[in-house]
């Protein structure tokens, strides 16, 4: 940051904002309310930030009406808070762009047919038959396998992998150490061992997906692995072989998706969820955080099954609670019996 | 897939099955029963899909004996159907073989011995001293470490890193991104901080091992971490320092394993399981998805511990009730106490 | 180990340790008590290891006063044995040393600042206004962003990506395949999808951290991630945005830490743990392996939520019970109730 400076006033046009305050004044960052100086943006979309309003030193307060009269500095009223400061935030990217054309260093093969606007970092490797379209940039020491397809502005941090015949969509961004087309985990048991089943699909990747780093993605093993478009997924995120997951899903850190589950639109997966294989999971469905996903589900709805955390003394002695749970159910159901057997006696004997 | 194309007649020979139906017929891929067209090959191995084979249009069916009357079209009939598939799908591997020899963008370390008919990739460096075996291939920007060996026709996929000393047998396959032999997590506690302990030993594999994407296997601390021959593993797994897995156990995706943890023979370890250190687990163990095994067994056995999924307001009811198990079980054992005496003063009193 | 070979006499001055025999015995690596050789050194730290002590046929045992009296041959008597064994690891670590200088196969930026007695080895990549301090070794294939800062001494394995701006301190060791500073999981969601949040804060990274394989720290939304002075993490570890990990803290492998989480000094987090975002955890606060933390505390404590682990049959019933917890907790206080009734009409009926 710095390096970038906007007026009041090209914030406002750029975001469709309505602009109380001074239109020349400059901005070259964003911070927190609590922090902002004169010449950084600021943002409130939450009631319990508003007490730091008062004390506010930053150079305007983007906020929407229900704030707007809490605040009394430069103000940019929206209509969505959170939005706004996301398209905000592209304006003051610090990532340099790579210049278009190849790296000397990059090695290409001669079938590859790479878009001249592309920029290829240091080192890249980039397999026979792959295609990579107008504006993708390639950071150091990706490597693109054969007949692989990298869609038109898709960024690839250093150091991914794509494997032979994967294809990714336009506007993507994939980060550092993720790899998309590992074999999936597939192998006929035989005696003392396995016999490995050729991974024969590949993974498809749709338009404007985000996939974070050290994440992995297999190919099919018949058919691919789906990922749609919108779909965002977070780091150390590993999703099996033949996977399909629906349009605008968000799957967040940690998270396995194990082989041939089929996840919906529009779901959220919280992190370190494990979803179990060949389940189908409904659009709108949400999962809390640790949750074991050993079923699908045909509506929309909101799961879990996280254990509650608990100081250690308590969690050994309701531990072993938890082991004896069946016994503890038969005993309330025999004491239940006892009981009404009791009750029927005495109200017997009385009559 | 479209390149290779075996006739029936050599597919038949290839798995020795018995071909009903035209030897002469082309196959050049494999699909699934409800996708296959007349080129492909398709297979059943269960009776759920057996409703498809009366619309199927593939070029031939795999199935056994059970299937055998079942279907019209061309069939190869085998004893165990998944096995052939597993053979069948080698022939039809699409990834391209790299030519023996080294890339100009390799660096070598002159000590190393590389066997000429290893390839070696774009930009990989090998260390002093370290050992390619004939027939290996690492593909782009693998990284060997001094004295490392690699055994006979094992492949590596691009950005693997293999550190100094770690031994890989023969016929294994590592996917992208996968460490062996960073330092096991070994420290000993100071005022305010760690002292490293030195990780001494290093990562032996056995022969016939696959190992997926983003996975890591320390070294050992003194001695070695030992993963045997025919063991398999998935992506996201994390190996500590000093583990023992013993031959043909399977590790799926998101698995950890704690320093000096042992486990047997046969064992197969399904996604998300978590297990402790300094334990033993016997031959032919199992464990269920999501498993935190905190204590070893001398039996082989089947083992689980994740708690149940459920919509999340019922969770919430029945989280806050968990954590009052050993409370609920003193009220169960004080009923009893109550309701025993009560019967016993009825019985008693009626006396 | 081989090549490097100290006298006794050499290693009591080491560790300031009292040696009882043969100060010329030349030691040239470290084994356990049950198969160390006459060359090598061996510890005792604990009784169960005593038994040991008759047969062991090491060249010398760092052991305690406590256990001096039970061993006759070559030994060096320390204080803190488990601190000796750390530091004599030191001499006998194998891996090479990288020499100082560029190799020519890197690719360092013009405006990048490396201090000559750093090593940077092949196909490493430095950014515009990196700067890479004295002593430095990123070993091959090491990504550094523009304007990153690596501290005196830091150690880089092969294949770490290092983004943009991002500050690790002196004498720092990161393994292979960890990515530092990758963009957060910051998104605003709009209709069918979400717009981005650029991620503009970095990665600020202390002295004396030790972070393993594999493992992934997001930069800041706004502001910085930091991690503090001697924290140790493990591999395949994920940290989000903005998370703060106090001085002295330790993280072992499979850990996830959601976003803006805050974790003291001296805490320890065993494996597979899963911590929840925006909470803050107090100084010297202890989690057992798999908890789920879904709330912060004020006071030092060891938590733990891991269900235990039961034979699969058991395991299936007590997962039913469970999802009846709440309806059995309303049953034992239905027969409370009811039995109270009938007590104190039996007190009634007999007064």
């Amino acid at each position: 940051m710095g390096n970038i400076e906007k007026s009041l006033g090209e914030l406002a046009e750029y975001l469709d904002a309505e602009l109380v305050g001074d239109a020349n004044h400059r901005i070259n960052g964003i911070a927190d309310l609590q922090t902002a100086s004169a010449s950084e943006l600021s943002f409130i979309n939450q009631e319990s930030y508003a007490q730091y309003l008062a004390e506010c030193e930053s150079g305007a307060v983007i906020l929407s009406d229900d704030f707007a009269d809490k605040y009394n500095g430069n103000k940019l009223i929206v209509s969505n808070t959170y939005l706004a400061y996301a398209k905000v935030s592209a304006l003051f990217e610090s990532l340099s762009a790579l210049p278009a054309g190849a790296h000397p260093s990059a090695v290409i093969a001669t079938s590859a047919e790479v878009h001249p606007s592309a920029a290829i970092g240091a080192n890249c490797v980039i397999g026979e038959n792959a295609r990579i379209g107008a504006g993708v940039k390639l950071y150091s020491g990706v490597s693109i396998g054969d007949r692989a397809t990298i869609g038109d502005n898709t960024l690839l941090h250093p150091n991914v992998v794509v494997y032979h015949s994967v294809c990714i969509g336009s506007n993507c961004i994939i980060h550092s150490g993720t790899v998309l087309g590992s074999d999936g985990f597939g192998f006929a048991p035989v005696r003392g061992g396995w016999e490995k089943i050729h991974q024969l699909g590949a993974v498809i990747i749709g338009d404007n997906v985000e996939i974070g780093s050290n994440t992995s993605i297999d190919r099919g093993a018949l058919g691919n692995t789906v990922i749609g478009d919108n779909v965002i997924i977070d780091n150390l995120v590993h999703i099996a072989h033949n996977v399909k997951i629906g349009k605008g899903s968000a799957i967040a850190g940690c998270v396995g998706i194990a082989g041939s589950a089929t996840l919906g639109e529009g779901c959220t997966v919280a992190g370190a969820v494990a979803i179990n294989g060949h389940i189908t999971i409904a659009n709108n469905s949400h999962f809390h955080g640790g949750t074991i996903v050993t079923k699908g589900n045909t509506e929309p709805g909101v799961f879990a099954s996280a254990p509650p955390q608990q100081d250690v003394k308590k969690w050994r002695r309701n531990s072993v609670r938890y082991t004896q749970l069946d016994d503890m159910s038969s005993r309330i159901r025999q004491l239940e019996k006892q009981l009404q057997a009791l009750l029927a006696q005495n109200s017997a004997d009385k009559s």
